[in-house]
């Protein structure tokens, strides 16, 4: 069964958000704990999202997501930024469900795009997402500024001058 | 000066988004108008925003931007979805203004990152971007599910049934 998440998955979700990071080799990248996860997800007006896949109880894998937006089609997305399934739950069509779930949101919202980002040697998932008719975005890469870089751009702030 | 667009802003956002569009060669692509811009950025609790640089009256750039969230960081950050300077006002830091902005946004609201999308033979970006620390995330491709395709899978959705 495909649900939205609930409180008493936090923890759970932890552990596969964690067995996911391991897969990506980014294991030292994960500062999220239950508290985050918890106030992302349930305080407030959240605009994190979660389902999951659930079989006895089970929770066999889950999807993250958030909503975009595109100035061309002046319309929101899903952006799914988390995909994961456990090893011993795959090849039965759970990630298939996971993520048709999200494009049945979108159709139903009139979203006209759920978007994610894939790593290039996960050649297992390049092979679902293209016989899903998903297409690359080859074209475009992406930038991240982080750290110190951030906090140095942030202190040029224009807020109290003129440009 | 950098501020938060206004509701009298939409019709030359609109002018911006189409300028910026024919640059990067996707003229056909955009289906925004007016009303959704103004719904998008001023109805209910919109979950996208613009800040714009102005001088003397005149609208010189824009920054469209939302909050994305990471699961690793278990924060928001800010995705830049377009950044644009009118030809006639470049070279003169307006967009550093900007992005020092969404900087410094970022930094005082805890967030962690502000990440964008840049167009391979964009070389200019790809240089401005580059001298302000940005990473590029060459790991990673953008995937998109869209028209027919996201249809499709929307029609095969789980929710009533089990995996």
């Amino acid at each position: 069964m495909i649900r939205e998440a609930a409180e008493g998955d936090v923890e759970v979700l932890i552990e596969l958000i964690n067995e996911l990071a391991r897969f990506e080799r980014s294991a030292d990248s994960v500062m999220i704990d239950r508290d985050l996860l918890h106030a992302a997800l349930f305080d407030g007006s959240p605009n994190v999202f979660t389902h999951v896949a659930e079989e006895d109880g089970n929770i066999l894998g889950m999807a993250i997501w958030f909503l975009n937006f595109s100035t061309w089609t002046g319309r929101n997305g899903i952006y799914l930024e988390d995909l994961y399934v456990r090893p011993e739950a795959r090849g039965r069509g759970v990630g298939l469900a996971l993520i048709s779930e999200l494009a049945s949101i979108a159709h139903r919202s009139g979203y006209g795009r759920v978007e994610w980002s894939v790593l290039d040697w996960n050649e297992e998932a390049l092979r679902f997402y293209r016989s899903l008719g998903a297409v690359a975005m080859d074209e475009w890469t992406g930038y991240r500024l982080a750290g110190p870089a951030l906090a140095d751009l942030a202190g040029r702030g224009p807020s109290r001058r003129m440009i």
